[in-house]
């Protein structure tokens, strides 16, 4: 791998990965928090996302709204077809891993996708308006949760759906308690500030396998330890009903969950009305929109 | 799964397991600490480990002495031939995953078996002269390091070499720090106090099988609903050169290792000289010495 790189900003695709080139670290060109908007974060913890990359909110959801929401994953997979793609079912053993586009299917879940403790959060750190670009619910089962490799949300946004910069945040809402134990998402605190480009090149309909196991578009392990070394690697911990938010470049991953205490989150992702989708860089035909909305409605 | 069941002491093997019947949680028949022998370890920390089934004693090697043992691990592949069953490899990667037997093949790892930091801790929680059953390198690499299954090693210890009662307890010298992100040792407080006969029977030469991933001897997921219940999942953390001692019985495991921090320990298993091997209590051959020493010496 060579060392750090800083990006030739004349090149047409600054944010480029799996080009079959090695793999890199450049510099992130965008800025983290766009403007300086009102909302409901402190000056404290917009610096705190601005530098880290991520911040927990502890409790923003009620005890009662959280079992709200567990009640409706229950519910969930009922909403979809039994073939449906955006129940993503883990080979094998037939266990639901993640369902998506819940935000389309579920009433609750479009009420939380427009709640304004989650969408005031995305507009003042993004500084413009925003939408949802992907909602999901990731189940990680009690006892024999699988791992998530590490990757950035963006390498994936960009490359696979053509979202052309990196101007967009993940909410996860914790409907369990996250603890050391249960497998939570890990992050390296400030990779958020680099871009690693991956190596290998993007296969037609990645997304079938990549939502299963990510082989594509996974930093090889110079990089992480690279980013590891620049920042630091913590877990995102809290009980439930706090939210993890972060920025779509963090890199993340989480371990298995061998503990009996299950591990369930859902995901609101918000982009920027300021970012919408172009045409893939990799060349390909765009993702399904429950994996990528293009219509902003 | 039956509720929890006293173990008929007239029955011929009270630790009976894989017996072909229904997964049980039992009493456990014996001590932890046995009797009240003066050595390196307060009463406070006796009472704990009598309680908790562990205890990690910070910083008992120096730092120069776990350098030693680094260079050490790098050497140790050398003692052995290249087909040695001792060497466990991981499949498919040619990863070394353990090396069983080092107090025999490495003066060092013989001189550290012989450590009274280690030997007089043993000789005081077990009542009496102690020996090493088994010793091991566990290597835990940095990226990809697997995870281990939730056991007893004493239910392995009985049913596939022998040893009657639970008089053992292995001290794990933690090489690299142990911290929450890097796969350490997860145990279940207060789970030694239980006995849980696992279903199945074991094969023949299991063990060529179980090194590398456990499938008999593996409690069912509601015994270990059950035990964490009584007790707590913990996570055993220190930083370089600590010493987890943990009781035979205790149910641990832990989980890959994601992170850019390997995670390497060296084992030393002592058993009371008042428990050594009988018959496997499966009614199969004994494993090899490498596994379950049978000459005191």
């Amino acid at each position: 791998m060579k060392a750090f790189d800083r990006i030739d900003r004349r090149t047409e695709d600054p944010y480029s990965s799996r080009t079959g080139s090695e793999t890199r670290l450049v510099e992130r060109l965008d800025p983290v928090v766009w403007g300086s908007a009102e909302g409901p974060l402190s000056p404290e913890e917009v610096q705190r996302f601005d530098s880290d990359g991520f911040f927990v909110k502890e409790r923003l959801f009620s005890e009662s709204e959280v079992a709200e929401m567990m009640t409706e994953l229950e519910r969930l997979p009922n909403l979809y077809d039994e073939s449906a793609q955006e129940v993503v079912i883990e080979p094998g053993t037939g266990i639901i891993r993640s369902i998506f586009r819940v935000h389309r299917t579920s009433a609750l879940f479009e009420k939380i996708s427009k709640d304004l403790r989650l969408v005031d959060t995305a507009r003042q750190v993004l500084g413009s308006d925003v939408y949802i670009h992907q909602s999901r619910v990731n189940f990680k089962g009690a006892f024999d949760g699988r791992a998530f490799r590490w990757h950035s949300d963006f390498e994936t946004w960009h490359v696979e759906d053509g979202m052309p910069r990196m101007r967009a945040l993940s909410a996860s809402i914790l409907l369990t308690d996250n603890t050391p134990v249960n497998g939570p998402l890990m992050l390296i605190r400030g990779s958020h500030w680099h871009y690693v480009r991956c190596p290998g090149r993007t296969p037609n309909e990645h997304y079938k396998e990549s939502l299963r196991d990510q082989r594509y578009g996974v930093p090889p392990k110079e990089a992480l330890a690279q980013l590891v070394d620049r920042g630091e690697l913590v877990q995102a911990l809290g009980p439930k009903g706090s939210v993890l938010f972060f920025d779509c470049n963090a890199m993340h991953g989480s371990t298995g969950n061998m503990s009996p205490f299950a591990r369930h989150n859902v995901f609101m992702v918000f982009n920027s009305t300021q970012n919408t989708l172009q045409s893939p860089f990799c060349g390909l035909p765009p993702r399904p929109s429950f994996l990528a909305e293009r219509d902003i409605g």
